[in-house]
Parts: C-alpha cells; sequence; structure tokens
C-alpha cells in the first residue's frame, strides 16, 4: 500500500466512524503531514484522493473539509401531465417578487448576493458612459439594441463552439424578455409547449400568460432532461415549440450531458419542434467547465438561445439577448412592438465593463464561491434538518431543490419560516399544476457567514415540526 | 371706429393683399405705434385682436408674425372599417426604428429633440443615484416599480384633478409597455378593441401581435375622438376593450373636449368597456393649457390611463406608468411575467430630478418651443408646399399630419425624401389597413434653423413632383 493510501485509510476511518463529522475542517496539509510522519506532497495527494473519492471538499483559503451527503432525491419523479394542458396552479399568480427586501432572508431568490458582484466597476462604467456621451441618458436605444454590446455578446459564443453573428443578437430586459418574445414570435395561442418538470416558475407564468398549452418532460436529478421521454411525447402530440433548460434545470441545477444535448436537439428538429434555450445559468458551472449550448448542437437553425447579465453580473441592468437564427427579424419586430427598445444607458456601460474588464476572472472566482457555498448548504442541510430530508446535488447555477420529509409542505414551512425572518421559494411554483408541494428551493447565492448558518438551523427545526404531518401555525 | 380696430383693419387689409405674407415678421410694437401715430398700448391692443382673430401669431423673444394657413383637412375622413376586423397591413411590419440616426433629419420621430430636453440635470440625479446608493446598479427593481416614483407620478394626477393612489400606479418601459401590458390582461385573443383612426402604429402594431380585432372610430381634425360614431359602434358590436389618445391624437394633434370625453367615457361603461387612455402627449399642449384626463371622468374604475416621460424629459431612460384601478394586481402580475422588472438605475434617477426641478417651468419652454415649430412647419407647407397640399392643426403633440395634393403617394414621397437625407412618416403606418396613403407625418419636436427650413422646401419640392400623379424614382 502507497504511503498517501495508508493515510486515506486513516481519515475514510475516522469519517465512516463519526470521528470526523459532515462539515468538519480536516486537518492542514502541513499538520497531517507532520501527524502521519510523512512529506507535505504525500498529504496533497491524499486530500486530492479523498476529493477525487468524493469523501472531502476544498474550500479556496479555507482548508478542506469533510463532505457532507442527504440522501439522494429519488431518480423518476411521481407520474407528470402525460397530455398537453392549461396551466392550473393558482400559486403562480402570487410569485410576482424577486428582489432583496428590507431585512428578510432571500433565501427564496435565484440571485447571487450583491457583495459577489463587481458593483464598483460597473458603476465606474455608467458613469463614464455619461461623461464620454452624454446623449445617452436621453437617446432610444435602437429596438436590436446597441451593436457594441451584441458584438461583445457574439464573441462570447464564438468561444464557447456556438458561433453567431452581431446581427442575430436582439439585446432585451433579461432572459425573462426574451422567453416572452420568442414565444410570442413562435407560437400562436392554443399551441403545445414542452417545458420541464420541474421549471422556473417565470417560464410557466409566461406560457400562461400567452395562452399556450404545456407538455412536461421530466428534469431527472444529477442527469437533466429525459431525452427518451422527450422523444416518446414528440412522437405523441403535436408540439409548436419546447422551452428548456439544459444547463442548470432551475430548481435542480442538473445538467444535461452534451449526448442528451444532441439527441434532444435532433429529436426537436425532426418534429419540427422550435427549441428556446433558456441559459440563464450557463455560466455558473460549479466545475468550471462551461457546459454547450443547445445551440452548439443545431445543424438545422431551430434553436433560439435566451441569455442574460443577470445572474452573472447585474440583475437590476436588465440586461438579456437572444441569439435569433432565422427568426431575428420577427423578433426585433416583437421587441419593437413590445417596449420600443431597451435603455441605452445600461446597454452601454455592460458595453464599456465587459471591454475592460476579464469577466471570465469574475467568473471563476464567482463559481468557486457558488460552489462552495452549495457545499455548505447541503452540510447544513445534513447537520440540521431531519435526516430524511433529501436534497439535490447541483452542478451549477444558483438553487438548491430540497424534498422534505413525508408530508412535509413546503407552503407550511415557507409561511413559518417567513415569521421567522426568511423567505424561500416553495416547491409548488415550479410545477404547471401545483406540484412539489413537498419540496423546498434554497438559494445558494448567498455569501455563507453566521446569520445564514442559524437560518438553515431554523429552518431544520421548521422541517422537522412539519415530519409526521403536524400542521404549524405560524 | 376705436384707434386699434383701425390699425387692424389696415394691417388685415396688407395680408388679405399679400402685402405681408404668411410666415412674415410684422413690425415691433414700438414701429407699428410710431408707424400709425398711436400709442404702445393701442398697438399691443392691435396685436392682440389680430392673434384672437388667429391673423396674427407671437413668438416668444421674436415679435409677431402673419400666420400661414393651409385648407384644413376633410372634416369627415373617408368611409372606414365599419365592422371589427384583423389588422392587415404590411407596412406595420417595417416600422421598427424610432431614434435618430447619423445624419439624417429624424422628421418621422414624434420625439423632442435632445436639445429641448434637460440632458445635464438628468445625468446629475444618475450620478448622484449611484453615489447615494451604489447597490442600485445591481439590485432588481420590484416589479411594481420603486414607490418613491411611484408617489411622485400621483402627485401629478392629483394636480390635474384625476387622483390616483401610489399603490394604484405600476412602473413600465415606456408607455407602449404600459399599452401592452393594458391590453394583455383586460383582453384575450379574438377580442375587439376599439381604436381610432388615424392612430398611433405602435398601438396597432401591439394590437396586431395579440391576435386582437381591430374596430375604427374617427378621430377628426380640430374636433378629437367621433364620440357619436363610437357610442353606436359600440351599439353594434360587443368591444372588449377601446385604446384611446384624446389628449393630441398622433398624428392629428387633435384635442377631444371635455363635453366628449364625459360623453365618450359614460359610452364605454355603458357599454361594459374598458378604456386604456394612452396619454404620453398630455403634457405637451400648446396652449399650455394642460387637458383633462379620461380617467377625472372615469367614475367607474374602468378607465386605465398610460403615461411616459418619454416625450417630455427622456426618451431613452424608457419610463413609462399605468394607472391602474381594480387591475393593478393584475398589471404588476403582467409585469412581472414579462420582463421581471424596470432597471431601479433610471427609476430613482427619475425620481431625484422630479424632487430637484421644477417640471412645470421645464414643460412651459417646451410647450412654447413646440406650438412655435408648429407654425413654423406650418408656414414652410405653406410658402414651399403645392398650394392644395392641407394640413393639421395640432392643438398639442410632437406632429403635424399632412394631406398630400391629389394623387400624391406619401411612400413615394417619404423614399425620395430619404435619398435627401430626410426621414418622414408615410401615413400608411396609422391605419390599420394601409389608408392614408395621400398623408405624411411630421414632426414638430426638432429645433428650427436653416437645416430644417432646407429640408421643408425639399420636400414641398418632392410633393409638388408627385402632385398629378407623376411617379418618383428615387
Amino acid at each position: 500500500m502507497l504511503l498517501y493510501e495508508r493515510v486515506a485509510a486513516a481519515l475514510r476511518a475516522q469519517i465512516a466512524h463519526g470521528t470526523l463529522r459532515a462539515g468538519e475542517r480536516l486537518p492542514s496539509i502541513r499538520r497531517l503531514a507532520e501527524g502521519h510522519g510523512v512529506s507535505v506532497a504525500t498529504a496533497v495527494q491524499t486530500y486530492l484522493q479523498l476529493e477525487r473519492e468524493g469523501l472531502v471538499v476544498a474550500r479556496p483559503r479555507s482548508g478542506y473539509f469533510v463532505r457532507a451527503s442527504t440522501p439522494q432525491l429519488p431518480a423518476s419523479p411521481p407520474a407528470r401531465r402525460r397530455v398537453p394542458g392549461e396551466v392550473n396552479n393558482p400559486a403562480l399568480l402570487d410569485a410576482t417578487e424577486i428582489r432583496a427586501r428590507g431585512d428578510l432572508l432571500p433565501l427564496h431568490s435565484a440571485t447571487p448576493a450583491l457583495e459577489l458582484l463587481p458593483q464598483g466597476a460597473l458603476m465606474a462604467s455608467v458613469s463614464r458612459c455619461l461623461r464620454r456621451a452624454p446623449a445617452v441618458v436621453l437617446e432610444y436605444a435602437p429596438a436590436q439594441g446597441h451593436l457594441a454590446l451584441r458584438r461583445l455578446i457574439a464573441q462570447r459564443y464564438a468561444q464557447v463552439g456556438a458561433p453567431v453573428s452581431p446581427e442575430e443578437i436582439v439585446i432585451t430586459a433579461g432572459a425573462m424578455e426574451a422567453i416572452n418574445l420568442a414565444l410570442r414570435t413562435i407560437t400562436s395561442p392554443g399551441d403545445v409547449v414542452l417545458v420541464e418538470t420541474p421549471t422556473y416558475h417565470g417560464i410557466l407564468q409566461a406560457v400562461a400568460a400567452l395562452h399556450l398549452k404545456v407538455l412536461e418532460v421530466p428534469n431527472l436529478p444529477g442527469q437533466g432532461i429525459d431525452v427518451a421521454r422527450l422523444d416518446h411525447l414528440l412522437q405523441q402530440n403535436s408540439v409548436r415549440a419546447a422551452v428548456l433548460v439544459p444547463n442548470f434545470n432551475n430548481p435542480l441545477g442538473s445538467l444535461t450531458s452534451d449526448a442528451d444535448k444532441r439527441a434532444l436537439v435532433d429529436s426537436c428538429a425532426r418534429h419540427g419542434v422550435v427549441i428556446i434555450e433558456d441559459d440563464i445559468y450557463g455560466e455558473l458551472a460549479w466545475s468550471g467547465q462551461r457546459p454547450s449550448l443547445l445551440r452548439r448542437w443545431d445543424t438545422r437553425g431551430m434553436v433560439i438561445s435566451c441569455g442574460s447579465f443577470s445572474k452573472m453580473l447585474a440583475p437590476g441592468m436588465r440586461l438579456g439577448w437572444l441569439a435569433c437564427n432565422q427568426w431575428t427579424d420577427a423578433l426585433v419586430r416583437a421587441k419593437f412592438f413590445s417596449t420600443v427598445g431597451g435603455t441605452s444607458l445600461t446597454q452601454l456601460a455592460m458595453s464599456d465593463y465587459l471591454q475592460r474588464h476579464d469577466l471570465e476572472r469574475h467568473l471563476r472566482r464567482l463559481r468557486r464561491t457558488l460552489a462552495d457555498n452549495g457545499q455548505r448548504m447541503f452540510e447544513a442541510i445534513a447537520r440540521y434538518w431531519p435526516s430524511d430530508t433529501r436534497a439535490s446535488e447541483p452542478q451549477g447555477g444558483l438553487s438548491l431543490w430540497v424534498q422534505l420529509p413525508a408530508r412535509g409542505d413546503s407552503r407550511v414551512l415557507s409561511k413559518a419560516a417567513l415569521s421567522k425572518g426568511i423567505r424561500t421559494s416553495p416547491g409548488v411554483l415550479f410545477s404547471s399544476r401545483g406540484e412539489y408541494a413537498d419540496y423546498v428551493r434554497l438559494s445558494c447565492g448567498l455569501v455563507w457567514n453566521e446569520r445564514l448558518d442559524r437560518a438553515m438551523k431554523e429552518l431544520g427545526k421548521l422541517a422537522a415540526k412539519l415530519d409526521g404531518s403536524k400542521v404549524i401555525t405560524p
């Protein structure tokens, strides 16, 4: 047995026996080396091995920690809607507030904390634009958006192997407007749209507001979109468009593999289904590896990709975009007919920021922080919540999807949590028919601190009281 | 005969005989007094009398001028669509660009020139917001919009006798989004919506995009909405909503009287028709007298008013609003489902501007300039265009509606004008079925100068060549 294997075996045993518990800090590399009388190189190798095994996790500037694990989410979700139908979920009507409010802890929102975003640099870019071309504060932006910003977005697409011309980009008020414009352009009232289940409530709200019907394809924890099922559904039904989130489904955080992406693009193309790809979390892979776009596998121009700066740079600037293909003219029209155009100041300020700063560097830091936060949230659930709580293992994005122990109703949990100053998103918001009542979505975008730790503890207590079907009256 | 009447008669004769021509400057008051051997007070009284008669016009800091007159537009427009139908006008698909571009003269756009807007003060407000609360550049705005801005808008409604609570205001991306959200909230695809004819193409584009049918009520030059006809149409048809522009119809510039406003609100209420009031030009009365809102005559909460800062302060900030009544929750939802929310920075900067500056003072100056521009445009048409050109006499707003001599096609005119560096809006854009081919809309929002004078002369020449059905090949 190699030296590092011996040390690893010793640590494995301590973890197995509970000597070292989930979330606890492991000895530093220097101390581990001293303690076992091995070299620093061997200590490093030990931790790398345990990390590969998923037993420990490294945190930047903090060292190694015992990785927490909760039971995994069930691999196959409950039976879902098998025929197209209206969105029928009254809870969707009440979800109209996304931003942080006063002193409530915003665990409900899949948005990064402001501390994680380059506030100073963006402010400087706004100021610079005002100084350089003061009229920017007054003038209409072109309906399609300023070319400077469209060029920078096109450059980023080229870097991820899905090239697009700046002439095929349309700037929007965030990804939500992008999805709306795409749906308005592609569909007519009464058409059937394929969506994932679970999926982001904004997609369901948009589909419902446009008088469209939905058909649901499961997104499976740790696996992504169920492509076989998708193909089956398209064979059985006449579907006009599909709104898909292959890169880090919201709420699950799952990633659809390249092979599955390719298969689903083929399947949609075969059935004449236009794909509206919501890639809002695509830049937030916790591994650091930017996943591919559906657009990359699209040989027939049937994919409209939607992106946004909201989740990586500045939610409040309301800047998203469409990569359009053959529908560019129609989408520019839809934008004009809807709001005439966007805001010049924010578009040009974002262009200035992107030209002056290394976005990739900011993203590397942000991704690491999110991965670390996710792990800490996971650990907190393992430590504080009932032992049969199950949680998703996100591969990216900003949220954790948690299943409460038997008969727990997350609406009751959310209400009770609110009275303790904590906002959460009950699972029913992520279904077209009010399913997932026993799930709750938590943000991984907050900076970990004492207050968040206490909140997770509090939520665990509330979840424990739910367990056994006791109803909490807040 | 009184002294001033004698002097007035003399001037009247000179105008009648062409001694003094349309647009020419009249003697100064001092010189008129000396010339006729009367007192300064009598000279003043003379001009006041001639102004009352519509023969002369005063221009701030320039003196009195002979008022131009062209033949009036026909009082009763050609027969319009009498039954509901789809919007069917391919020209509407091409109108997707509103802003000034390069060195083209933007006579096409009903937007004030940037020189007429308080650029410095608005810039300072943006900078102040950034300094005071830097996070404003990052954070989501509430879906309903920031309360600070909603309060200031509500204060303005109170001043014009149409009070509304800040809780009933929803901030939008300009009036265009406001109208869209109201239509989406009130109507379902296939519903019939009453619109004016002529009317702003954005309204027709929105109605078409939402799969609605239109029914048209004439807006009459110098008179406004034909209320008798409106009542008749509502008796004959099942109409869900009406999108009306009683304050300075775009393109006509006509004002609907208070009596007619009251009558049309009553008629709509009787027939259960929700009114979506587009008051985007309400603050731009050339007389200086702010006209009433339909909302003021509404006793049953059936009017949704849409307003905007685009035409009076800053087109590019994309700030409009809805005053909602019973539909507030539904409209906040529609806003959230469509774009999540607006931009915090622009909302808070506008609030700062409104708190620090006297909006009324800015508007007084802007209205005077627009009235003066309108008169100069009118004079230029009288001087340079074929003598049987007819033009609207706007009472407010930003545009002049001009009918070309017999068989003139404004699409040909607009194309020829573009090759001379002048943008104009052909009349077909203001009809649901491509009527008004012989009309053109011109902006009154540009600052009068040599270049604009030359452009009007050029347009006159082009219009003269059209006259007699000669087709211009540009």
